[in-house]
């Protein structure tokens, strides 16, 4: 059922591609086909059937699943591209990772596995025999069973096949300190179209070919998405070929739908490629050529749902976009197709394809490579298994002195970048750390991180350039998807990580760490995945202070989109001042199976603990700061929560103000660290009790909270408790544009003086003196906002602002 | 303080760039000097003066402002295009907008604002005088003043200058059916390495050259983003070629820094460029060409900072990243960096550029296009002016037929696309609505669009494609960046448009939506700015009928995301069946200057209201429906609330199953279209009143709430109101995979037997027949699983579920 077109090679441009024929042996290219043909029969099998697995009776109606869930077209291609690595790792001995963008092509890496044994040991229940066929049948895309898609589940995955354009930078995660490992990464024609994917050919102006591995991009040309054509299928091919050279890859073409032409093709071509990389890293490791290569890349273009049924109800399927999702649609109600589905499962022959048992054949083992060299069994894909904890420098050692709380100041992210820096030089022999930054390692204030190492460049570099090499371990592209993608990739082949970047735009990657928390969910619960490293952020240049830049570069929504992940995967941290900071990044790295978010400033602001405390407040997560409360004889007459370095500073200042005003008023400052812990036990395993949050919070007193964020995620997190009613926040409510730091505060009223106000508007009992100090807290903004305007400063009290020792 | 090198082109690859020598006479050439030099001027005046802004008497430390905060670094590179698009307007009597995409360079397009009148025409206050001019230095990044970027404040820009990525979709989506419009566009290299803006050059494949406008990119290289290199900028100039030819352009290089050398090229290269597409737009429009054409950009090579001083402290500032921000960082304290600045500006020569007045000199109009052919005063800059009302159908002539609530079935979203198809068709004429989707319109059930209009496509087609034409007004790429770029740009210039959506995709362009947001928040606050049509998305395909594809497409948190910006900007709509959502979908087609976020399934499922009742419905946004309710007599013993379809469907049925075990039970059921409605009417426009509230939900009766989210958005929305204790929430919970409709409301406890044991276990009155009932649905939970993991599909009676009217 195969096409009718012979292999072909493009035209004039297409010079590089290897010459084909007879290149495989007839036995060779019999093992091939064979191989092929049982992961299609397989991957159609998923799809349809429920009961006779091989087709020893003929089909029938209840033979089919009731719904038929899943997507052939890409299939075929990914189980042709599959046997051909296989062939090259046997001959060469080859350490390869499979790296799938169109992941909704699941049954086809799935039956790969089945084949190679991978599977069954794994998932016991799916042996290779009968029972264990009918069972991998029935359970794809099956309620209890597997999902449609290249998922956690799958062995030798560390891809989910959902949304698609990260597969390229995927795979250059994964290359990156793996200089033995190939990493073949097929990119959709669709997926090609997606931004991330677009810019993510880029990194081969990352990767170092002496240290790293390679990578080997597939680009699969079947020609439509869901229903329109591609853009890479429908330029001209010298179009093509030039957008990849651009890209710095030099392409080789294979097209074609003739099977064994195609075999021929693609095996050549695959071994030229293998030879270029081997040449590259030669050249790079032994002769210490620093010259950028061009890697070579593949153009495959085949039939969409190749070797499909060409035509259904006179409507072409194979080579049709048709044949996306399920080509025959009814085959349980329609008799006339149900004999078409029958006649081209047969067309692959299942009775040679497996024994009685139901075990494939020995012609297909022979195609398998042998334990760890399957890709299905490939350690780098179960990233855990390969960890190795950092060596961590003492964090105390890095600590701000900090002999009155409130006096000193320090930059917080200068000071983590110096801790920073050590865990990279303890590290470097390991070669297993990297950070990850859209050009702002420096403006984040982690520039000492490049005293130990540089940026990685492959590129050109000019006279003036500043710390790059191709070996850098600090990954600066002006791409946060790409940041991301590679970061992921690293870690999930067992490496560490730390991505810093603008708070505002870390919302350009929300769907991938959505993805990301959705993937570490899954593996979490299966046992085969070890734990990997935690995905860290530091989200700094944050909202308060966005000096230079302003409203578009204020956004602290971030966090309210990872607290919809799981609880169980997520951790929110919001450390005040720089010992803090240093304590939660070593929590951070030594971490498994999170994503931690960490909010930091970066601008000299006062610092409140000493590294004892610190350690202390953060290991509680939450507590009264003693110090700068004056309710130790009971009961508070009114609680002051704060989380984020900003809102804590204002908090204290208004402290500050209001004991200048009622020095018996008894406040209590109350600082979150680990956000977390504002939820109930239940919800989160940071969770406080209510009698824990009672105790800090009272049942019945007045709470003005100043957050860091947007107010109502305090509300959220804490609508449960029995003091919530009262509980009044503060925090960024989308005003403020280019202004002085403390101007921003004024604007969305979570300033000293809007925050005293707020107490004296909630404590009732503060008698005729309340009248008076709110019209002095009143005059203060309105001294503010007349000298900041006129001057383009705040006032000297504020700018100068110290805690005052009680 | 230029750099020393001449203008060069490039070498062999560069055969397109045009002849410059003699290309400008003396007085043209003086022209465009002139009027750099000044735009240059009024840029670093903005950037660092407060006063004494044409330097009549030495510069003192006092004229600094305190705080220094702006871009230099690529803003000499805009105002030297600025000019030369200036000449070619006046030359060519052309239309012509501008977009920069590095829109950090604000103070340029102010600067040239300023010269060419509009910004005093706008801002009277900023007059072009000496006092105007004070005024336009001293409010530049200045508290109370306006922003460092590009903003809606800024006359003549449809595109905000934070967040890198959007400019070329901007441009194309402002170019689409504006035929006479050409749209110069700069591309930062900082950009250019944004996925975003890497798959963006790919919307030449959606351009007509018969009935849309064109699109000049022009590649601005100054070689370093914040402190790193650039990818284009660090490629060999033919790998450079190679991928602009791959994207389908015809590269032109112009690159130096001699000023006058530079002039000569640009204005060669510029007009070689018009005439190129001139002669593509008369061979697409007077000979009927239907190939896609090859159309021209530009690269422009240029040092960052160019014309700023070569060195300071022996340290290179123009032409490295030094130059980014601010190069002299500390004149108010330093007198020797002082005397540096005195200089720079000096070097520009103000006397010879301003007149006593303080108004530019005659010469610099002389490069000043008149009224609206003025780039700052381009009439689709404020599309708003241009904006007219679709033509539209009665959305009552496509109502489904619902004779009884809950018998009937429909696709909603089919339905809706009828509708669209008609709005489509009266506006053909009007060529001023497109709809926009990542190749998702039929997978979204928006099929019937296609019977009317055809999916852009200017690239190559084949034998059973199926409506691809240039001038298609239906808009797939499988990139949500590009779809929501192009919309953008198309609604900022004064059309319609509509965007479906996968909703768990939708997160991939949450960025992009905050930046709008941002947008229409300023600048529905300034008077100047008219009202543009709204940003509508469909967000379908949603998380309870992912039935294909499993945990990676379930995400209902785009709603969380939107709802966090500002109140005035924001409407969510989960319109229950057809007739609302026609309804729906009508509200939003008119309306100005929102977001309109609205989620509305593609499956077939029962409908409730006729239209008569949906729009009533639709009007208050939230109801008691009395046909499901059987509390008429009085309070209810618990109210069921619902918002979504697939929740309304379960608590329907919940309703039906309670009361078959307790037909005395009191139950009211209410139904929530738009979201909003559940707020404080003091924090969004469409909240209700606290009295509103407790006459639909009551002051202390339980609550079961079944939302289509997350169930805390309801929980955020509803914290301050009295009944809030009692209301209990279910909703998605990140539970689930491939598995059926249903199974999926069971694993996420919002199915109609979880709702109706929540009911029982909060209503205290139900005695003795509580512990059977709740028995009951527990072995239909039971059952339910058996029957799923068995068979594949749900229960009957739950596939085959109507509402039995009582």
């Amino acid at each position: 059922m195969t096409g009718e077109s012979t292999a072909t090679t493009g035209t004039t441009t297409w010079a590089t591609t290897a010459p084909a024929a007879g290149h495989l042996g007839r036995e060779e290219l019999d093992v091939l086909q064979t191989w092929w043909r049982a992961a299609n029969y397989l991957s159609v099998g998923q799809i349809y059937l429920m009961d006779n697995p091989l087709l020893r009776e003929p089909l029938k109606p209840e033979h089919i699943k009731p719904r038929l869930l899943g997507h052939w077209g890409t299939t075929p291609g990914l189980n042709f591209v599959y046997a051909h690595l296989n062939r090259a790792i046997r001959h060469r001995d080859l350490d390869m990772m499979y790296v799938i963008g169109p992941g909704h092509g699941g049954p086809g890496l799935v039956a790969g596995a089945w084949l190679e044994g991978t599977y069954s040991e794994i998932y016991p229940d799916v042996a290779r025999d009968y029972e264990g066929l009918q069972r991998l049948f029935t359970q794809f895309s099956f309620p209890g069973g597997v999902p449609s898609h290249v998922a956690p589940e799958t062995p030798g995955s560390i891809h989910e096949g959902g949304e698609l354009g990260y597969s390229l930078s995927h795979a250059f995660g994964a290359a990156f300190d793996n200089p033995e490992l190939i990493v073949p990464c097929v990119v959709g024609d669709g997926e090609a179209e997606t931004g991330p994917l677009a810019t993510s050919w880029h990194s081969n102006k990352f990767l170092d070919p002496a240290t790293d591995g390679a990578v080997l991009p597939i680009l699969h040309l079947n020609g439509y998405k869901i229903a329109s054509p591609t853009i890479p299928a429908r330029i001209p091919e010298e179009e093509l070929v030039s957008l990849m050279r651009g890209y710095g890859y030099e392409p080789h073409l294979v097209a074609g739908s003739e099977p064994e032409a195609m075999h021929q093709l693609f095996a050549a071509t695959l071994d030229r490629c293998l030879d270029e990389i081997s040449t590259i890293q030669h050249r790079a490791r032994r002769d210490g050529s620093v010259q950028r290569p061009r890697w070579p890349m593949i153009v495959l273009r085949t039939p969409k749902g190749w070797t499909a049924p060409s035509e259904v109800d006179g409507k072409r399927v194979e080579g049709s976009w048709r044949a996306h999702q399920v080509p025959i649609t009814d085959p349980r109600q329609n008799p006339e197709h149900l004999r078409i589905l029958e006649s081209w499962m047969r067309s692959y022959g299942p009775a040679e394809l497996f024994e009685e048992s139901g075990a494939p054949v020995p012609r297909i083992g022979e195609n398998n490579p042998a334990g760890p060299r399957r890709m299905s069994d490939n350690p780098h894909a179960n990233g855990g298994h390969l960890l190795r904890a950092l060596r961590m420098p003492d964090f105390r050692n890095y600590a701000v002195r900090v002999q009155q709380p409130g006096t000193d100041k320090a930059e917080a992210t200068k000071v983590l970048g110096e801790f920073l820096r050590d865990v990279m030089q303890r590290n470097a022999d390991e070669r297993n750390f990297r950070v990850f930054s859209p050009d702002e390692n420096n403006s984040n204030r982690l520039g000492a991180l490049l005293e130990v190492t540089a940026r990685a460049w492959d590129a050109e570099t000019e006279p003036g350039d500043d710390g790059l090499a191709p070996g850098g371990r600090v990954m600066e592209i002006l791409s946060e998807h790409t940041c991301q993608g590679w970061l992921e990739g690293y870690l999930l082949t067992g490496r560490h990580g730390f991505f810093s970047s603008y708070e505002a735009f870390a919302h350009i990657v929300d769907s991938m760490v959505n993805q990301h928390a959705k993937w570490l969910k899954v593996s979490t619960g299966l046992q085969w995945r070890q734990p990997i490293s935690s995905l860290n952020y530091l989200l700094t240049s944050h909202v308060w202070r966005q000096d230079h830049n302003g409203f578009s570069h204020q956004d602290p929504g971030f966090i309210d989109h990872v607290v919809n992940k799981k609880a169980e995967v997520v951790r929110v941290y919001l450390p005040p001042d720089a010992n803090t900071l240093l304590s939660v990044a070593d929590h951070c790295l030594r971490s498994r199976d999170y994503i931690n978010v960490v909010v930091a400033g970066k601008q000299p602001a006062p610092q409140y603990l000493d590294m004892e405390a610190a350690v202390v407040h953060n290991t509680k997560g939450i507590g009264i700061w003693d110090w700068a409360s004056n309710d130790q004889d009971g009961e508070p007459d009114v609680v002051l929560g704060c989380a984020g370095d900003v809102p804590t500073m204002e908090t204290l200042a208004a402290v500050d103000r209001l004991r200048g005003f009622f020095p018996d008023l008894r406040m209590r400052v109350v600082n979150v660290v680990d956000l977390m812990r504002l939820q109930d036990a239940g919800e989160h395993p940071h969770g406080l009790t209510d009698v824990e949050f009672d105790s800090l919070f009272t049942r019945d007193r007045p709470v003005i909270f100043a957050y860091h964020g947007y107010p109502w995620l305090i509300h959220r997190l804490t609508y449960r408790r029995n003091n919530h009613r009262n509980i009044h926040v503060r925090g960024y409510k989308e005003e403020g544009t280019t202004t002085t730091p403390f101007d921003m505060c004024v604007l969305n009223e979570i300033d000293r003086f809007n925050l005293a106000i707020d107490v004296i508007d909630r404590v009732p009992q503060l008698g005729a003196r309340a009248a008076y100090a709110r019209e002095a807290l009143t005059d203060k903004l309105v001294e503010h906002r007349h000298h900041v305007t006129t001057y383009g400063e705040d006032l000297p009290e504020v700018r100068n602002w110290t805690w005052s020792p009680q």
